[in-house]
């Protein structure tokens, strides 16, 4: 520790304002925040989902579990544990720069201390590449293609094996570029040895939905990958080796839990790539906010604290307990199935390995269950549809990253669903016979 | 004040840290930040432009004075007043989520605060108007030709009045879309009425880099105008009348001086423009990050104080202090001229108003002085060479805008120069008869 106990001055007044928003009280059910909506001089309660009223204190009865969107609020309880070490002041002149000291546009800080979780998750093999940052991993996605297209002619054709994150798709085709066009599913040219362009694939490893690991579907000499590594965490999956790929995505809101920050970076074993990717970082935003840099770097300063095992820990146990009671119920169920996750060895355990993977890749089972994601929201749990990844309507996607409260509700609403379905086929039986 | 004066727990380490580390002596001519490089456990001084030593000691004698870049930083000391207003505390569990809660991207405090800003400074109308906010103004150029060209076939014609701002072309060529190319000079496009496409032309105004008030120099039913009002704002300019046009870019940078944190916002007519320009926003980085909303809605705040005229006054004051001192030692000058800038009437000072740029665009006038950025350099001044704004290399831009010890240096090396003119003079003179 560099600094003493001491009397405050200038920041006494931001520490005060931060601690007495933090415990105005919204019954458990929501939280306060410093820029939060203002009604008389004070930010009000902003509740969980389902819950209501100025402190959070209702709760209606059929409110639906909404396990669709991603937020992974399942890491809050670690960062309120870690309140001191995570806070962090930032003075009304913090940074007014375009650049950092090194006139580029990352933290030499927040790079080092990237490079040292990876060591530590054994995730990552980061000696001897480039890192990139970019306002969340999203931006990256696309730098990433600028970067690998640029010189071809025909268009490359960018493609991701089915189910895939529909990002993927949207963003590619948002720019219209000349330089590359998205093609779909991976396997479309598999045999299609004749075209000639380049094609980039986006290996997705733990694949979003379905939490296993992939490898490319394609190979050859004019094939480049994009690694979406996002989920390569032990809260989410087995570490069979150190990635070591020529192009890896990450980002902080899958290792830490802060997608608001938007902060995503790239390891790049190519300089040219590299290079290519700061031009279109520094053309698209001039880099990224530093106020985020600064943010990332003070979380993840406490990831890799002690012997920076505690975070993983925590979402490991969470998301491997989630998983285990949520596939508990749906083994009672022959409407239902869950996706198939192999017990692996995992070398940052050390010891082989129970699924805990991000999300429930659900599949409806009966023929007339064509529209899965329908059949869940009449049993008010609402999971985002297969068609979203361009797979089946028959598979829907239920998140099990969210906060504790929207997980209860799931558990609550999907032992209904199953216990229906029993009263169900006992109601049919005794018709039957 | 919704706060009470109390003794602090989890903030408290976070506001030990900061005033430690702003404690740090770096003999005035540097400063320490918490993300700083870590040398034995501190970080270290980060010196400004020329100082060096480890505690920004040293000062080499020929050192440049470098007013190339554009870092606003005549506005730190401003902020260095504001000490405890202007800093802010974030927890570690602060907006983990993609979303505000009304599941947008945009922060509804800090719009509240924008529009207020506006109001006081009498610089853009933003009733009945979307806003949106981007990565820096940057990112919301591009967002804006998306949202202007989409339907273009064929593609959109993107111009802008040289001299203009560089990033205007390298951005727009970098997505090579098929919807909008950049054309150039918007004259260029004056006199081809058989164009039958779009065009879009960036209209900035003021001016960068000679700070004149400019209007659209193309009219006509398929002519679209993006308003870069980065620097209109009293600090720069007289404000003839608020600014009451269809797509206008904001940047904090120029505004409050923060760089860094890279938010800027556009103010938009037609929904169906805000809407393209969200879609862009979210699909390039899903929104911006909610600390650097955070970090500018504190800073924006603190400028909306009172009656809301402290930093209006203070850059103003700062900036018209400077151009009256080049322009004294300017005009004593045969070899070099300054832009004119007329007094005019602003309705947010009441009265007519002496100029006040953000630049220097100064012309070499002797014949010989073909590459005036060289001729500056041999005098050790770096600006950046009118080529960079399409101009001819007769030009060069010096920024006003860096801090007290960069104008200062530039102070003393102009002098130098013209006297060095004076001499030459004299020298020839006496030489003649």
């Amino acid at each position: 520790m560099y600094y003493e106990k001491q009397k405050l001055s200038w920041s006494q007044r931001a520490a005060e304002e931060a601690e007495t928003v933090a415990s105005i009280s919204c019954s458990g059910h929501g939280r306060a925040y410093i820029d939060g909506f203002v009604v008389d001089g004070k930010p009000i309660c902003e509740c969980y989902s389902c819950y209501g009223g100025t402190d959070c204190s209702l709760f209606p009865p059929n409110c639906p579990a909404d396990v669709e969107s991603v937020d992974p609020l399942f890491l809050e309880p670690f960062w309120m544990q870690k309140a001191a070490s995570s806070a962090v002041v930032i003075s009304g002149w913090h940074r007014m720069s375009y650049f950092w000291p090194n006139q580029s546009f990352i933290s030499n800080e927040l790079e080092k201390t990237i490079r040292k979780i990876h060591a530590i998750a054994k995730n990552a093999i980061t000696d001897g590449k480039y890192i990139i940052f970019g306002v969340g991993s999203t931006q990256l996605l696309n730098a990433a293609i600028y970067a690998l297209s640029m010189d071809n002619y025909p268009a490359a054709k960018v493609v991701a094996k089915i189910p895939y994150y529909s990002l993927y798709n949207s963003q590619t085709e948002l720019f219209q570029t000349q330089h590359y066009e998205f093609e779909g599913d991976s396997s479309t040219l598999r045999n299609k040895s004749d075209f000639a362009g380049n094609v980039i694939e986006f290996v997705t490893s733990p694949k979003n939905p379905d939490g296993n690991l992939r490898s490319p579907i394609l190979k050859g000499p004019n094939v480049k990958a994009i690694y979406d590594r996002a989920y390569y965490w032990p809260h989410y999956t087995a570490i069979p080796a150190p990635a070591d790929e020529d192009l890896m995505i990450f980002s902080m809101s899958k290792l830490a839990g802060h997608a608001g920050t938007r902060f995503g970076w790239a390891i790049v074993k190519d300089v040219n790539v590299y290079t290519r990717m700061m031009v279109y970082i520094g053309l698209a935003d001039m880099g990224i906010p530093k106020d985020a840099q600064l943010r990332a770097l003070t979380l993840l300063k406490v990831v890799a604290e002690g012997d920076g095992k505690q975070l993983f820990h925590f979402a490991h146990q969470n998301l491997r307990d989630r998983w285990e009671k949520l596939s508990q119920i749906f083994s009672l169920s022959k409407s239902f199935s869950l996706q198939r996750i192999p017990t692996q060895y995992c070398t940052y355990l050390e010891r082989a390995r129970d699924p805990s993977p991000a999300y429930a890749w659900v599949k409806c089972k009966r023929y007339e269950d064509q529209n899965c994601s329908e059949v869940f929201k009449v049993a008010k749990i609402i999971g985002r549809p297969g068609s979203r990844f361009s797979a089946r309507d028959r598979y829907v996607r239920l998140s099990l990253l969210k906060g504790q409260h929207d997980f209860d509700m799931l558990i609550r609403r999907v032992k209904q669903l199953v216990s229906q379905e029993h009263e169900a086929r006992a109601e049919s039986m005794s018709g039957f016979y």
